[in-house]
C-alpha cells in the first residue's frame, strides 16, 4: 500500500465512536472518499480492529503506538510484527497521549524499518520535531498538546509553528513529510495547513465525533485533491 | 461463554509461533482438545488475533493485558471495551512481563468488572498472590518469574508455593480460583498442579513452541478430565 | 530513634516552604512541640535535605520514597542504603503522587526491612490498604487521592473510610499500624480520626503552608497527647 | 561555580564506594587535584549527598537526574529547585540507567535553565546524541550503553562513535561541549577521548572503585592539563 502526499491521517484513538463495526464502517467510508478523490486516507484503528479493517478497506492503516519488542516472550505488548502481519502498514508512535522515551522512539523506529512499517512520530512542538527528524522517520506530526481535542485547529491558532516546522524539519532532514494535527475541524483548517507548508494532516475527534463524517471527509478531500 | 475449572489457560505472549494463522491453528487445536475431552481450555493471543479467533473458534479468549482507561481520547492503549468488542472473554494482568501498578491492577480489575470481563491476574509469590486476593480477581495465577520459560515447573520444583498460595487464598478468598504457571511442559508437571490444589495452569512456551501441541494438550486434557 | 503512637508524619512534599532552610527550621518546631508534648512528631523532608535535618533535631525523618535498587550503577536512582547513611529512619512508599507497581512496592518493603528501615505504604482506599496489609509494612497510611491538599478532612469527610480501614487491617494483620491522612487541617480532624481508630495522621500542606506551623502543631499535639 | 573544559565529571552512581562521608571524601581527593592541575573536576554524588557536598568542596556538583516538576505537591519527585537550594551547579539527565521520555527530557531541559543548573543530557549513539543536541544543552555526553562499567574504553573501543559524534553535534548546535563516557579506566583513554574531539569525560566506577582513586584522578588530570 502506497502512501502518498498530502495525506489525510485518521486516529481513531479509543473513541467508542471508532470502535468495532463503527471503526470498519468509518474506514469504509474513508475509502470510498479516498478513491472519490483520489485522495491518500489512511486510517489508524484500535489495535484490535486492525485486521478486520486491513481484510476490508484498501486504504493505508496504522497502528496507534508498537513497542520496541522483539517476537518472544513479552506478554501484553504490542511487536511490530504483531500489526504488520494484522495487516497494517504503518504506526503512530509518541503521541500525546502515549508519550515514549528518546531511546524506544529510537528503536522502535528501527524495528520499524528493518519490517518496512511506516513510522509517523509526533512531536508536540518545533524543537522536539527538529531533534525528531535526526531520526530520519518516514512523517512528522506537529500536535501542540494543548489544541488537542479543542476545535480550535493549529493551522489558524498557531500558524508559525506549522510553517517553522515544517522548515526547519526540511532543513534537517528533506526526506521527512510533516503533518500538522490538533483541533483540525473543517475544511479552511486542512486548507491552511497545506498553504503552510503541511504535507497532510493528523486527525482525530474532528472527523470521528463528527454527526456527518462522509460529508465532512468529502469537503477535506476536495481541499486536498486541489 | 463459561469459564470452568479445571482451566488451562494457554498464553500466546509475542511469540511468532503464535501470531496470525499460526495462532488461529493453535487455537483450533486447543478447541478440537477441549471439546474432545470436555475440558476447558481458554487462549490469550496477540491484541491483533483476538477477534478472528473470537469469531472462529468457541473456547474461552483472554487478552494479555488491558489498560483502565475509559473509551476516550488514550491514543494507543488497550481499553477493557476495545477487547471486549473484539470478543475477548477476559484477560490476564500483571503478568511478570508486564506488571503494573498496585493502583492500576485495581483500577483495570474494577473497568473488567463493570463490563463482565474475567481477570486472571498474575502473582510472583505467595505473599502477592494473597494481597491481590483481597482485589477479589475471578483468578489468581501463581508464577515465580525465575522459573517462566525454564522447563523447570513451578510444580514440581516449588510445589510448596503451590501448595500455601492455593491455602492462603482460600482463607482470604473463597471465591477466587487459582492457577499456577511458570516451567510446565509436561502431563505430570499438571497432574501434580492439581494435586497440589491448583484448578489449572497457565502456560506459555510448553505449548506454544511445543513441536506437536496437539499430542501435548491431548495429554494435558486428559490429565485434566479425569 | 523510636517511633511512638499516636504519631503525627509531616510530608514537606516539594514545597518551596519546606526545602532547605525553611525545611530545617519547620523540623525544629516539630522537635520543639514534640518534646513539649511529649509526642511523636516526624517529618518527611526533600531527600537533598533529609541529611542536615538528620543532623540537627532528634525526631524520626522519613525519604519521601525510595526505590528498590541494591547499591550499585543505578544513576539517578535512590536506595534505601542512601537514605539510611543520610540518617533517615524510615520512608514512606507508594504515595498518590508517587505510585508504584506491586512487585516494586514488595522488594522496596523487603529492602528496607533487610536495613531496619520503617515504611509507610499509602492507600488510596481501604481495599487497597486491606491488601497492602498483607506485605506486613509497618504502618500504612489511607489517604482517598481525592481528598488530599483539600483541606476537606478525611476523618470528618470520610469517616467509614478511616473505621473500616482500620478494623479490616487490624484483622489481617494487627502489627501494622494504622494512619489516615488528605485534608487534615485542624485539631478536631485529629481527635476524630483518633476516636475513629487511626493511630495517627499523615499531614502536608496543612502543616507547610499554614501560617503558623508552631501554633498548629502545638494544637495537634495537646490532642494527641490526651 | 564556573564549569571549564576539558571536563572530569564523575558520577558516583549508587555506589556504597561513594556514599555519604566516602562520597565527601572523593569529592575532596577531586578537588585537591582539581586545585593542583588546575583543571575542571566535577562530582555528581548520590542525592542525600549532595548538600554536605557542596559545603565542603569548591568544585562544581552536579546531581544524577532531576524530575521536570514545578516545587509542590509532587511527593518523592526531585524538583530542580531541590538540588539547586542543596548547591547543586547542574545535573545529568537521561543517563543509560534512568532514560527518560524525549517530553520530559526538553521539559527537565527548561525547567533547568529557568534556575541555572547545567544539563548534561546522557546519549548512547551519535544519533541520539544529534538529536539531543538540537535541545540545546549545556553538555552532552556520548556513552554506549554497552560498554558502561567493562573497563573497555569508549574512546579506544569505538574512536569513530566519539569522533563523529562530536562532529555532528558541532555541526548542529556548536555550543553544545561534548563528553565521552563508558569503560574509561586510564589517562590514555582519557588522552585519546581528547584526541578525537570530545571536550571531557564522564567516568563512573574507573574512579569510584579504584583502589587509588587520588592516584588516578592526578593521572587524568595531568593529561587534562596538557
Amino acid at each position: 500500500m502506497k502512501i502518498t502526499y498530502p495525506l489525510l491521517l485518521i486516529n481513531f484513538k479509543t473513541y467508542t465512536e471508532a470502535l468495532g463495526n463503527k471503526g470498519l464502517n468509518l474506514a469504509k467510508i474513508a475509502e470510498k472518499i479516498a478513491m472519490e478523490y483520489n485522495v491518500c486516507i489512511a486510517v489508524a484503528p484500535q489495535f484490535v480492529d486492525i485486521k478486520t479493517i486491513a481484510e476490508n478497506v484498501s486504504i493505508p492503516i496504522f497502528a496507534q503506538h508498537v513497542d520496541s519488542y522483539e517476537p518472544g516472550a513479552y506478554t501484553g505488548h504490542i511487536t511490530p510484527e504483531s500489526i504488520k502481519e494484522a495487516g497494517a502498514h504503518g504506526t503512530l508512535l509518541n503521541h500525546s497521549e502515549r508519550r515514549l522515551r528518546l531511546d524506544e522512539i529510537e528503536a522502535s523506529l528501527n524495528r520499524c524499518k528493518e519490517i518496512n512499517l511506516i513510522c509517523c512520530i509526533c512531536a508536540g512542538n518545533e524543537k522536539i520535531a527538529k531533534a525528531l527528524s535526526i531520526l530520519n522517520p518516514d512523517i512528522i506530526a506537529i500536535e501542540p498538546p494543548e489544541l488537542i481535542g479543542t476545535g480550535i485547529s493549529v493551522s489558524k491558532a498557531k500558524p508559525e509553528i506549522v510553517k517553522n516546522s515544517v522548515e526547519s524539519i526540511k532543513k534537517i532532514n528533506p526526506n521527512v513529510h510533516v503533518l500538522c494535527g490538533a483541533g483540525i475541524t473543517n475544511a479552511s483548517d486542512i486548507s491552511k495547513a497545506i498553504e503552510l507548508g503541511s504535507e497532510g494532516v493528523l486527525i482525530a475527534s474532528g472527523i470521528v465525533k463528527s454527526k456527518n463524517p462522509e460529508d465532512l471527509l468529502r469537503q477535506f478531500a476536495k481541499v486536498l485533491s486541489i
